[in-house]
């Protein structure tokens, strides 16, 4: 942590930082600039409010010089995690790319198997699908909660892919945990901080939402809680931040990829769906996804996107998919990976 | 609903389209511009899916006509929303405007019922204090717990002020329900629908603070989802968003002020605290949010921001407050309000 | 600067760094830390390409110290700096908050010298108009031209009021330097480098628009441009930024008006017109602006708003500013200011 | 254009806008919804100012419908435009992608001719570099001028890349266009429209580089200036916009590859060094960046970024472009187009 002091700043204000640093159990180490000076502060102490200091007389600003997260980091485990899910044990963080696709919502028995079969044959891994509904609107539809998560599992047991929904609430974990492969939490979900330490204590492995406009510090100091909490099991998932801009759901940056894979050893899925919010847009997200180092995507799917319950803008139908995981496999072997 | 058509769909397309409209429920009435075909469908839907009608083909963009809120509307009910609080009843939307103020976190008995008693002294009508924190990292304090409850109730007895505290899970809602006068909804939980649910069955206000990415309309909606449950006495608190701006941790936009005055009856509270995260901007934005039109502020104060266990940065001393709030009273009387 | 080490880096890597920042002029200053090394940089070298720094081996991250500008300082000039405008010499920076208000465009003489009579009679200090009009369709109207500028001049002799007109070229200053008393840059100029140091050399008072996405300090590095082209006499207008929110044309955040006060000499004025873009917005936005401390406010007013030639959504008409000013007067005496 | 009345509008309301609709030569169509009246407008008028209309009393929002630009739309001109810059003629727009590369600035004549034999010899088929620079800070380092053009033309002249640099004036325009391929308009000037005019009389391609807070719709425009002044060679350059993101300079989403693609006829080209600001972050936003589907890359190469003039935090060595080529070359090829 470096304090810069204003300019002008007495030998007492300086005195009375560095009495402060000490309090919070941090070395002091000063130095004398042309116009400033800065208190550089030694230790390793992420839980000290750098706020408190800031108020101090004649302290400019606080910077901080660690990253605030630990177990996320790549600098303490230096290998990437990977993640088995489902009966056929898919890695996601191996060489091979995963491409998971489904309903926004699952809407019936009927329509879900028939999706998770033309998902499976178009060379997918995974289903998703959500039975517990977080919506804006609360005349939208909410899902079909505990009697969605059985017909997803039954489409696992037809098809051998792994099962992703969404929990939304701690109320939901057990059911959920029964009846899923991968527990994902929902970018508004992010920073609920209940819900990510019961998740801490689940067995099964999470898959995270980056919030619609948390930095990726906060996104891993997420993935910290449930780490913290006993699950190492995390998967990152980056759908897009809310921007000025109005062509998209969401603005889908993918440097986020590489510099997640520069910062921290957990897998990165891309999810082009809600990065995007059109159909359109789907195809050509996916294929920069899988160019720019996503271990995994989450594609929306629906049979009849028109009639959709939710999210009908965004979902690709099951040939429009079927064209783009072959694509997509063209493009994976490209950067010496495999789809 | 207004469905714009594509240049060059041709009649089917537009029947296609027609034919989805009528299904959803709605009537349509087709208007045949020089380059465009338009689809304006008259009918009052707000859970259709307009993503869906967005994926037939040569679909440009559907425009939605009608606020997707309604009992937080102005339409719906004319007259401004004034809510009690505490033991006071103060009456939140009224002529007069309330200032509530008091430290992030309930850090112990003594410093909080100091601070509450400066805070009375200052002029407010509610202290604030959190006893269950959200905190961004897992190592930073995470709050008193039920502790905090009670010394904030014995803060209340001892000056009379209401108690603003914040709920984080659904879990807690019964205890903060026990001791609190208004219920505070975080940013970060505004789109936790489990929590605005069962805050719906409260009997208690709630203060909804908006998300940090939220639009108006969204932030209205989660205002909805409390009404619709069952509660009315809903506090809308505007805390600033998340932009490029770095000397501000949140860029607060004042003009919602004006701009919720204009939509919805539900009072308008500001948090210059969070909408700054600097206690050298507090003073001029409180100010600036009295003159626009606020009818409570939420301010943090503690009586030693440099030793604050949260929020040191953006906290002013009780004899800043002292000061700001005689020259907040001048304002709301040059605005005929009172203070 | 301070150079942030990876963890890991070597001696050698360290001492690399320590050799580039001596190159560049720098003394180095290392600090060893738990986990990283830091080499602390001291020496006054603004213009020190940081990002090359940054490229060396194992850096994590290179961190200024120093503001990037120099002149437009506090640190540099202590007391505010006052500009006197038009024929009545009105101060800018004053004690006195001064309304200037006017048309987006001059669209005819008639209009405009009705308007400012209008406008004299509310009690503003100058009219705005633009003659030369930067606009983002070439299919809109464009402006009169030197034309309008005649208009505008003969509005000030008529009544005494300052003339605020924008330049959008190099080519246009010496005629809008010949009509005009302050020479206003657009925001979408405000990084347009040849005007910024043509206006460097003329000697009428320049306001300038702080861009769309500009950070304070890149707005204070464009008012560097001039004062170093030597014209010192720069007012700081501040017209809001863009980002997600949809209810306002920009989004307005008045603690810019409290932080350029802490950060710069400079006089600040602000646009409620553009910071909204709503006519239903501006007085509680102008209300907000006074209250924090603006030193002058530069208001669209239009005779007739629905048949405005540009920007007619966001101008009020002349019975609305004259009540508004009667506002603005009460709430700066409120903060011990006149108007 | 769909007038959209608030609820409540009396007739006399509605019918005062729909002669306001007339005077602007449009015809109305009415639609009286359950809770709205809606006035549809027919015609084809981009130059109306929708905001007037929106001062009307009443009024709630005005939506337009038509896109405000019109010759750079795909509806006017189906096939994509092809520019051919430089000796060789490479064809920007067609089956083959190209990549331009090169330093920030020409800082030199030995220099800039090493690297434009590197970018070369990388399989490149453009070289960039600045000789006229737009700077944040007058401090900075600000260019060679036409010493710097002619050090480009040298370099075509040994190697037969094309020449792209930046025109950052008006007056400037002359001689880059004597020695520059493609005459570049930076981000910062996206919106000047003196030179946008200008160039619509260059008969050189213009690379026209997105603002850094500019939509989609503005970008278009900007180009539509240039081609309605006389000039259809507008190759769009995306470099990411201005976001809360702080590990990235600009965030780059992608999907405005596509977004464009499906909306005009003039060839994209991407540029990841602004666009991401760390040279960690180039390789796979390159990768990405040809998979979405551009058309060029605009990369900043550097032989000794540690000491680059400027941009040297996002230059990549000659070493690191050769190998990045010959994996763009793959991608390329899995897409079915080549480089």
């Amino acid at each position: 942590m470096i304090v810069v002091m204003k300019a002008g700043a007495t030998k007492e204000q300086v005195q009375h930082v560095v009495e402060l640093v000490r309090e919070y159990g941090l070395k002091e180490h000063l130095i004398h600039g042309t116009d400033r000076t800065v208190v550089a502060c030694i230790g390793d102490k992420r839980g000290v409010d750098k706020g408190a200091i800031e108020n101090a007389p004649m302290v400019e600003k606080v910077v901080p010089i660690l990253a605030p997260y630990k177990m996320a980091s790549l600098e303490v485990k230096k290998d990437k995690t990977e993640i088995a899910i489902g009966p056929d044990g898919f890695c996601i963080g191996g060489k091979k790319i995963g491409v998971i696709a489904g309903p926004c919502s699952v809407e019936n028995r009927d329509s879900l198997l028939k999706t998770a079969e033309a998902v499976k044959k178009a060379g997918c891994v995974g289903i998703r699908g959500g039975a517990y509904k977080p919506r804006t609107s609360p005349y939208s539809f909410q899902g079909m909660g505990e009697e969605g998560l059985k017909i997803l599992a039954e489409a696992r047991d037809a098809t051998g892919l792994a099962v992703v929904t969404e929990v939304i609430g701690v109320e939901q974990i057990d059911a959920v945990e029964e009846y899923a492969d991968v527990l994902q939490i929902g970018a508004r979900n992010m920073q609920h901080y209940p819900l990510l330490e019961a998740l801490g204590r689940t067995r099964k492995p999470v898959m995270l939402k980056r919030g619609l406009s948390a930095r990726l510090d906060e996104f891993l100091l997420a993935a910290e809680y449930i780490i913290n909490g006993g699950n190492s099991q995390v998967i990152l998932c980056e759908r897009g931040i809310r921007t000025f801009e109005e062509y998209v759901r969401n603005t889908l940056c993918l440097s986020a990829v590489a510099e997640l894979n520069d910062k921290t050893h957990l897998p990165v899925v891309i999810d082009p769906s809600h990065g995007t919010g059109h159909a359109h847009l789907v195809p050509a997200m996916s294929q920069a996804a899988v160019a720019a180092g996503a271990d995994a995507l989450l594609i929306e799917c629906h049979l009849d996107p028109e009639h959709a319950a939710s999210d009908g803008a965004q979902s690709i139908t099951p040939d429009v998919l079927a064209a783009l995981v072959k694509r997509l496999q063209r493009i994976a072997q490209a950067i010496d990976r495999d789809l």
